[in-house]
């Protein structure tokens, strides 16, 4: 997982199963970019900065290789802000990646201890299950322990970018929600920036005047972040420290080239608090934020909710698009249900891949441990996989290149019987393989033209092969021929 | 479980969490009905031949107050025939229930044995978890075995609707698919129907001329029944012999109430093969086969698919509603990409709530292991709860009255740390409960404003009661009452 020689991430479940290489030698670019600023007196290191220069940088290059879209394309989404590559100067262990309605849908899994369950080998196994079966992005959203020091391992450790909440560094470092401050908080965001962080979440647009709108919300406020800064303006009847000294923040994301990630204090908690007068009001602000810090180059997405029904799933992107600019939506789940506490990676798989159709271009997993305790490894895995199917289904309904094959490839070794294949193509081979062999173990039927479902009597594709003898026969028709659709597919996942 | 006495399904998780009551005396009613049919010579039995009559059955009159609408708005639905209220007049264990877009969004499991794997005490387990998690109906689907013996179990246990499909226990008779005909496939249907078997899958819409189109398709025909249908008409060059003798198949449903549900033998096996004019050639023949019910006043709903991707999902309502006169439709899934076996249930709950709220009248379950084996009793337990939470959803999405409480309420129970009711008020609360007891099982902790999540020193919601006191003191806003919403929607899960 270094930043050198060429791998694919384990099975090539790994973003989005494109097989890509390592890139070799971020470290150097960097370099020499820094070489460059010196000369120039130039320090604006960010992404955007480089493409509004019309600059292609090397990260540029290699997201559109991934992407498989062309390099001026990745430029010039970056330039106009509708597509974001966190991509710290520090962070060099990172395999660039970008995150906007023009590349694939991205899935971002939150790691971190808490106060109560606290161990840095758990977070550096919860960090490679997530990386293994697919994160795109990871947050260490630790709150107890040794924060800095978790951080580091996690980065040092890791492929993909990461974000951080600084909010909560700065907490821990105080007694009381009241004792925050701002330079307490800009020491904490430029000492993590400096560490490598690619994006920071930072709730800027929680304003005083929004409070009053939360009392009729059944849930209240939900996002740690907003609740932190709602309690510190309420106690010091002040504004949001964070959205006054905004531009004091943006000059430490532009020099790192950290991205902002506007996050959504006041977002719904349960679907009856969804698309109110609060969430509006501070995603207006976010806008406003967005083209602030737009205007010195610095990248930004957007967080969203939450819990949202159905019905107004569409709506949110609609509103967003409109109010940021189509800054890159990123959205945690959302719900569509509360009933479900133990299943939210299902409740929140729903919304996340219909919200990822409508164009949301990152999805937070939820785990099935939310609402009720610190996920484990195990449930990191369970929303991955979950959010792994949601994000691919919305790259498949909005016909994204390439993005059904590997599904006609796996349907094809469904429909000719080849097990080994079906398994290896699979989100989870393992997990496939196990399924089957728990009543038909033995490698003979790994060739069998049927499985204990339906057993061979009645095996609807074993009678379908027969139809299709007969229509070959009968009216010269042929299959379709999926032998270099399936090729490729196996080549990227072995 | 019996037809006798008063209670509620399980721990309140059964039939949408309404908290019906048991009817008494099913039986009683069907005695008087058959003595009334002895005196005027009408044997037609069916819900819709009394609703066109004006009348309101008792089954009819049972379903209106478990939906909490109008007895007179039931019987209009079932003599329109967008509404079916499956219910065998043999069946008298049953509890009636209806399906439609204006009744609560409905779940169907699947159970059964097939020649692999067959045990009549797990198919009955299975019944139980089923019914117990909230199925609203089952279908026996075994194919190996003492079919009878188990149906018969199934049934005599069943307050749910059972569904089968004939043509497997058809085909059990025979030796060769080549062998079935229409007089053996009567015998059936007679022998189930007397069972009490409630509804009826048949795939009288597969027409020989549809054979060639399945050519170009990646999985050809994945429907059992569509492929067994194929084979025998590829086999005799004739045309589908329960499209021919419809009629006849009619009579025996009108005689013991058995609803048709017609089966689309050309449903979708993978993304790649959704919407094709395959399926759409079926539908249409479908649309025409429910006309041709309806003048016998046979209750009748559609099958749907299967594997559809997220963009296609609405068109198959409204096809179907078009094409079939809004009768109920029945889907299956469906799942909105191919690459996760192991987890179809996931994939296929995202495509479940979103046709259901676009007014798919009935889900049918898959299950993790789809594709891959026969399912066991853990496999459907993950079916029906993920089915449960696409068909809440789906309520919600729809505005259904009175859909969104049970949310409200148990949002109301977080947000104020009440985690017993929380739990309560789940879907599987001892999954809820399990999860939040694993890294803090003291009972202490069940009134705790906090949980391992984020801890005490970050629990948003502990912080957002603080600014609800700043609402109330500085703005005198008070948080919205939902006393009452609990206390009604606890009093259905006790
Ligand atoms: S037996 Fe059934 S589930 Fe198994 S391969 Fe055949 S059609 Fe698919
Ligand atoms: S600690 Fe976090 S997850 Fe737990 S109750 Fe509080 S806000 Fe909810």
């Amino acid at each position: 997982m270094s930043g050198n020689g060429q791998h694919t991430h384990g099975n090539g479940a790994g973003a989005n199963g494109n097989g890509y290489k390592v890139p070799t030698g971020r470290a150097e670019w960097i370099v020499k970019r820094k070489a460059e600023a010196e000369r120039t007196g130039d320090w604006n290191m960010s992404q955007m900065h480089f493409a509004r220069k019309g600059l292609i940088t090397e990260e540029m290059a290699f997201v559109a290789q991934k992407e498989k879209i062309s390099a001026e394309l990745v430029r010039s989404e970056v330039a106009k802000g509708t597509m974001i590559i966190p991509a710290n100067i520090n962070h060099v262990e990172l395999e660039p990646m970008a995150i906007g309605v023009e590349s694939l849908c991205k899935i971002n899994a939150n790691i971190g201890n808490s106060a109560l369950v606290s161990n840095v080998d758990e977070e550096l196994r919860k960090l490679h299950t997530a990386v293994h079966f697919g994160a795109d992005t990871v947050m260490d959203l630790s709150t107890g322990g040794d924060i800095p020091m978790i951080r580091e391992q996690i980065l040092r450790h890791s492929p993909v970018p990461i974000g951080t909440v600084p909010l909560y560094e700065a907490l821990s470092r105080v007694k009381r929600v009241e004792d925050l401050n701002i330079d307490l908080y800009l020491e904490v965001i430029e000492e993590q920036a400096q560490q490598g962080v690619d994006y920071f979440t930072i709730h800027a647009g929680v304003l005083i005047q929004y409070v009053p709108l939360v009392a009729k919300r059944i849930t209240g406020i939900v996002s740690r972040g907003g609740a932190i800064m709602a309690q510190w303006m309420t106690a010091h009847h002040k504004q949001n420290f964070l959205y006054e000294n905004f531009d004091r923040i943006t000059k430490v994301m532009a020099k790192y080239d950290v991205s902002y990630s506007l996050g959504d204090g006041l977002r719904p908690g349960c679907v009856a608090d969804a698309s109110d007068e609060a969430q509006f009001a501070e995603l207006k602000t976010l806008g406003e934020l967005t083209r602030q810090a737009w205007k010195s180059d610095v990248q930004v997405m957007i967080e969203g909710p939450g819990h949202v029904p159905m019905d107004k799933i569409k709506e949110q992107v609609d509103k967003e698009v409109e109010l940021c600019d189509g800054a890159p939506f990123y959205v945690l789940g959302p719900l569509v249900t509360d009933i479900a506490p133990g299943y939210d990676h299902i409740t929140s798989a729903i919304g996340a891949a219909m919200i990822g159709w409508h164009g949301a271009a990152m999805l937070c997993y939820v785990t099935p441990k939310e609402h009720l305790g610190l996920p484990n490894e195990k449930d990191v895995k369970d929303g991955i996989i979950a959010y792994k199917i949601a994000a691919h289904a919305a790259d498949i309904a909005r016909h994204r290149p390439g993005a059904r094959d590997r599904d006609d490839a796996i349907s094809h070794a469904r429909y000719t019987f080849d097990w080994d294949k079906q398994f290896a193509l699979s989100l989870d081979p393992d997990t496939a393989r196990g399924m089957h062999d728990e009543t038909l173990p033995d490698d003979y039927y790994k060739e069998a033209a049927f499985c204990s479902m339906c057993g061979p009597k009645f095996c609807s594709m074993n009678w379908s092969s027969k139809v299709d003898e007969f229509n070959a026969k009968e009216h010269g028709l042929k299959k379709p021929d999926l032998t270099q659709i399936v090729t490729e597919q196996m080549a990227l996942r072995s």
